[in-house]
């Protein structure tokens, strides 16, 4: 027998036996003809056979079999051809009364139960493509950044103690001590600029969040990058303009725009706007009389304005540069003199997708930072260090994974673009 | 002035004026002229400077700086080119007396130190080439599964409990419960199969393991695929000879054969031989007298083994097949009836770097397996009903990145090639 083949490349196979392997996707029986949908890694085809030689298996939906065929151009099918069936085998039976299968529709499934047989939420087209998907904008994301001189490095998660001044971690049994999850690659990013000058990297962090709303997780894929020698947060601004819009060709090339079943969103970027942080304030005062804003933004101001951006710019996406600098992290660099953050917050579709900004890059900066806040630079050495080796200026971003394949696909909830959600009630299957 | 240009892009700028950014690699002045070597992500060029210009700002190696210069061939350059300064600027300092340079042979710097001070390590050649091996490595691994049709995913690393039997499990304080963090993404891989049929995924995966060998970290990265519709081990081997020779190609056509600076090794490995764990301890007796080995292999053998094939094929890499059943995990595949398992190592000059195999497909063999372990099957029921939805056979493996980039540079130790090792003794940086 010849190796098996996958039922996207049949066309070339036409009038050969074959070998197909897949799942009975579909599955109908007439007197004179039995009808198979396969399905494989690779897509579906029908397959055409003789009653008798179906009938004893007892096949039904979603068993694995083994199919021996010879394809043949079929006008009418989808993929151009068909197969008759020579001979079939049943390579593993699915049970019976599966809660939903590969052809359900997903939005009459309930999100527990999609959660708790994640292979058939897999294994329908949606959510097949959700996942697909999501990888292609990760790799997308890490390919742009290769094609930049960026390096991509991996680093522990597993750390001493927090980035932003240790609340909302994880605490770990070490073997005697205590450890936690690290909520974010900053600090070795930074030194992966001091090394290397460019770097990135895509990996799990974790927040330690009590609240489980339709947008937060406990444990979410990060992709991250940082870059020396910039002028300021305009360069990684400019840098997510090319990247996202170069990933979002891509998917729009290999899965269509929009994509087959979603409300998907794939715009360009590059003329994204930045606002500064008080002028969204006056912005949002101006159009929907909001008074209650001060120093941050707010899920509905998220939403306002993209909206207003969409309808200056014809794209629902706009960065929000200059937050105060009060509520940043302690290694943000100033903007200006009055308070104001190199920080910067790109929102997209009404959902804040990213956050970044330059960071300090001079020892003695970050030790002040530190006692402004009450924290003894000491206890930050080990970090504090990696600026006495020739740090230059930088600065780098993040965006949440998951949030970027909910609003890319129009999904309402980010668990439907997380394999296995974790939150507080949450940590099976 | 025009955006900055990378050094290693100058022969395009011949006779413009050019911004340049970077490090202060080497430094050289006579009272005629000044010589800096600045490097930056993509290399390193020579800049040629009056000392006039230089000398005010008092520079030294691993400043960051700004030059602007007119870049011009040079033929007695390694580049081809040399930069004429027009103008420096010193944009960040590096501290005095720094434990070593970018230019020290690491051979001289103690291991501690090289990761107390990472950065000047990445900054090195040395270190810059190891992790710059190894994030080709890993995308090498990836790029080659996509083009077999694998889909990535991302899986959760906070577990309910361990997927081989509870021990060794790191524990995290959860809310107000208990979770661990994953030992291996082998569950969630097999459910992407019931899935996607193909899958992969690249990430750490922890083992609180108290030894700390040249060999063992408590978090490593793990390169893991996962295929269904196989017929054996046997079709996971090929795949790994296959995806491991295209990953070994590029490298080579990237960063030379052998890799500058190190003893490299990058064979095509289309011809490793499979080995039966039977006949491996047959010939170890024969070849070197061995009457200690039962059960499992040792490091000693490991490398007699590698030599043995290197002998016979001009490889020293050998797949061993067929483990005994006992020591091998609840979801492995026997071997025929005589108790011995479809699992495989792949050991490769001397060091066991990948761990694969069959497993288990139906539910009920899954839980007479467990019956025999003296586990409850009900307890892994949220795995177990993955496996009613219809799970073809299938298998798969992992590959410690860091041994597989220790053994192809020919590096004595993994945490040469672990960003910031962890074991149980070092969580910081």
């Amino acid at each position: 027998m010849t190796d098996r083949v996958f039922t996207a490349d049949l066309a070339a196979h036409f009038g050969q036996e074959v070998l197909l392997r897949g799942w009975v996707q579909r599955l109908r029986e007439t007197k004179s003809t039995t009808f198979i949908v396969l399905k494989d890694a690779s897509g579906t085809v029908q397959v055409v056979a003789d009653p008798q030689k179906t009938k004893p298996l007892g096949l039904k939906t979603e068993d694995c079999v083994e199919v021996v065929g010879r394809p043949r151009a079929e006008a009418r099918a989808r993929q151009g051809y068909e197969v008759d069936l020579v001979d079939v085998r049943l390579l593993a039976a699915a049970a019976e009364g599966l809660p939903f299968t590969s052809m359900s529709k997903l939005d009459d499934v309930g999100p527990e139960v999609q959660l708790d047989y994640r292979p058939m939420t897999l294994r329908t087209d949606r959510g097949g493509t959700v996942f697909r998907v999501q990888a292609a904008l990760i790799e997308g994301f890490r390919a742009a950044l290769r094609r930049r001189r960026f390096t991509e490095i991996f680093s522990s998660k597993i750390v001493g103690g927090g980035t932003e001044g240790g609340t909302n971690l994880f605490e770990i049994k070490y073997f005697e001590r205590s450890a936690y999850l690290a909520q974010s690659p900053q600090f070795y990013k930074e030194h992966g600029v001091a090394g290397l000058e460019r770097v990135f990297e895509t990996g799990h962090v974790y927040r330690a969040e009590p609240h489980a709303t339709s947008r937060h997780l406990t444990e979410y894929y990060s992709l991250d990058l940082e870059m020396g020698f910039v002028d300021g947060p305009e360069d990684v601004m400019q840098l997510e303009r090319e990247v996202l819009s170069e990933v979002f060709e891509e998917v729009r090339t290999r899965f269509g725009d929009p994509v087959p079943g979603f409300d998907s969103y794939l715009p360009s970027l590059m003329e994204v706007p930045a606002w500064e942080f008080g002028e969204c304030l006056e912005r949002l005062r101006s159009a929907h009389g909001r008074e209650d804003l001060v120093d941050d933004l707010d899920p509905e101001a998220e939403r306002q304005l993209c909206a207003l951006a969409e309808k200056e710019t014809g794209v629902s996406a706009v960065f929000v540069v200059g937050f105060p600098l009060a509520n940043r992290p302690f290694y943000t660099h100033p903007r200006g003199a009055a308070g104001a953050a190199q920080s910067f917050d790109l929102l997209f579709r009404g959902l804040e997708i990213t956050t970044g900004g330059q960071r300090l890059h001079r020892r003695a900066d970050l030790e002040e930072a530190l006692r402004g806040r009450g924290i003894e630079p000491s206890s930050f050495e080990a970090h504090l260090r990696m600026f006495d080796l020739g740090m230059p200026p930088h600065g780098g971003l993040a965006i949440g994974a998951e949030r970027l394949t909910g609003q890319v696909l129009g999904l309402k909830n980010v668990r439907e673009a997380t394999l296995y959600p974790r939150d507080r009630h949450r940590v099976e299957p």
